[in-house]
């Protein structure tokens, strides 16, 4: 029976793979959340975890006295984030706390062996081969569970490591792909806020929007899968129904399909290598009819190109990437920049970059905080 | 290095394995053909293959004089056929004879531990448990290529073998799923030659138009991959490049893709469980665009019915729907009955059938013959 620790716990990923621990009958080690005490205060009771945390240190003061005693050991602040991600009560970590936050911790779920159930895109774009050097180390198994990612992890089962040709990443395009680049300037955040296919986040919802999650996207599925570059396609499709899709060399394409529904991926991390019943709803393409695919407009979403660059830099440049798009995803939702100077605000500070090759964590932090400096500027 | 003995060798798939072999660099052990005389003998002094057979004894002999000599052995007639499907030169055998004539030579194969490369549906359709007994006594693979049935075959790799929840076989639909079937009747067999995605033998064509190709691969589908007929799903899908699925217990669903190209499930066969570099055009589909789907008429083409019906009984049933469709396609090619009437034929023959449960392979050729019969009156 593998336990669970679920880091970013209130958010919709997290609160979805609680919703698939249960289903599965999996014990829950460890909750994490940033600030949300009243919600992680009702995982609490429902889960009884060994151990929680609150990064927000006052409102874990605040949920201590709340709880009075009782199962579950308290930790405050980032580092009880990372304590609950590396104790032992549990051997599977679904690291879904958004943004940079997520790195120390999946760092440390990595040094002590877990299997990381990785929802997080920024800790790989950020520091891929860290992370990968930890797993290595400890033994470690890393499943994505973006759902792109998931299912070219899925499809991946179809052939052997040299006899992939390229990865297919699907993306919806967004609320925007159909709007004229001229109207880009009267996007606000409320706007970018409906995302057609998927429930998510604020941020990452934005970053549907701007289609920098496929560019984020891009750098990790270099990390992860070991792929070139250019080895990776960008495909518009609209429904969201192929997660995504892999080419081998002898033109055999393994797609992983599914309706939109965080579950799936989730439940496949939790299970693998094995697979268990599912209780999401079943895909009849019958009733769906038509699946359209067309090419990325670059040109109106320069966010792709911006991620292949991070992708062939590498180094530091994806913490750069990652770092100055939160930030400008940060502004424009505060209403100080509009929509389309994202783009702009992302590209001239990785113009500034000067990336260091072999980084170490300290030096990606320090390109990270260096990246939001300039950003904010 | 695998050496292949290509059944059929002159038919559309046969040409394509001699292609996909050439293109490899694969050694051709052995070549057999029905009755094509001038084509085999071009391919025979393209391959030097160790044998060679033409089951027409006439044109046999014939081509015996022509090549006057060589490194070739010639073998006459059926058991000619059987013996090049048997020979040690070949350590796999691509199946490619056209209906019932392949049953003998896959037997044949089967019991000396070759891979079988199955293009042939009719012979797991006919007798899938002898079949598969000959296979597992001798250690022999059977690697199916008929596109739906490797679709499905690389699909399963993402998986283990109890979690499978259903398959989805998909169907072009023919060149008459837009037709109402009152016109059906003014069918004629020029029209029903003329496919709208795969250039096919004539025989196949007409499968695909009367949808008797999947009643063939339902019941092919149960014994190749043990499934239950309540498992498998048709979905009519009229690009073909959704080439068929898997669903998984999980929810997630694996399908393979590519442009229609019999060249892709023939080189995944010869190359199992490995891949190498194809020569097929790559699928792009931002240039396909659509693809559709729907459910399966199964008023307008009952052949669907008779499919699951015949998966089924089981025993001797699918010889009698294989046997039973093969002279209704004969009769309507003739002229001698309208294109509805093969639905009706195949079905009073499997009407009047009783059907043996565990039946011997003469069981079986007692049951394709008696349906013949039935289905000539």
């Amino acid at each position: 029976m593998k336990r669970v620790a679920v880091l970013g716990s209130t958010g919709s990923v997290g609160v979805s793979a609680l919703d698939v621990a249960a289903h599965l009958g999996l014990e829950v080690g460890g909750l994490a959340a940033r600030s949300r005490r009243e919600a992680l205060r009702g995982q609490i009771e429902r889960f009884r975890p060994a151990r929680a945390a609150l990064a927000d240190a006052g409102e874990c003061e605040l949920l201590r006295a709340e709880l009075n005693g009782g199962a579950t050991r308290l930790h405050a602040g980032p580092e009880g984030v990372r304590t609950v991600a590396g104790a032992a009560e549990s051997d599977l970590v679904l690291c879904a706390i958004s943004g940079a936050a997520c790195l120390g911790p999946v760092l440390e779920a990595a040094a002590r062996g877990k299997t990381l159930a990785l929802a997080n895109k920024e800790s790989m774009v950020m520091a891929g081969p860290l992370l990968l050097e930890a797993a290595r180390k400890s033994g470690a198994a890393i499943v994505p569970v973006d759902s792109e990612h998931s299912a070219i992890f899925q499809a991946l089962r179809g052939g052997g490591p040299g006899e992939v040709r390229r990865v297919f990443l699907t993306a919806s395009g967004g609320p925007f792909s159909k709007l004229p680049k001229e109207d880009f300037a009267a996007i606000t955040p409320e706007r970018a806020l409906k995302h057609p296919t998927w429930t998510m986040g604020g941020k990452i919802t934005v970053d549907s929007a701007t289609m920098f999650n496929k560019a984020l996207e891009i750098v990790e599925a270099k990390w992860l899968f070991g792929l070139e570059p250019s080895q990776i396609e960008v495909l518009v499709h609209p429904q969201s129904i192929i997660h995504s899709m892999v080419e081998f060399v002898d033109g055999s394409v393994l797609a992983q399909l599914g309706l939109p529904d965080m579950r799936t991926p989730i439940q496949v991390a939790f299970t693998w290598p094995e697979r268990a019943p599912g209780n999401v709803k079943r895909l009849n393409l019958a009733e769906v009819r038509t699946l359209t695919f067309e090419e990325p407009d670059r040109e109106k979403f320069p966010s792709i190109g911006l991620g292949y660059r991070a992708a062939e830099a590498g180094g530091t440049m994806g913490a750069v990437l990652n770092a100055a798009n939160e930030v400008a995803v940060e502004r424009f939702m505060a209403g100080e920049i509009p929509f389309p100077r994202i783009f702009g605000l992302v590209r001239e500070v990785m113009d500034r970059h000067a990336v260091v090759p072999r980084p170490s964590l300290e030096d990606v932090l320090r390109a990270d905080a260096w990246a939001r400096q300039e950003a904010r500027c």
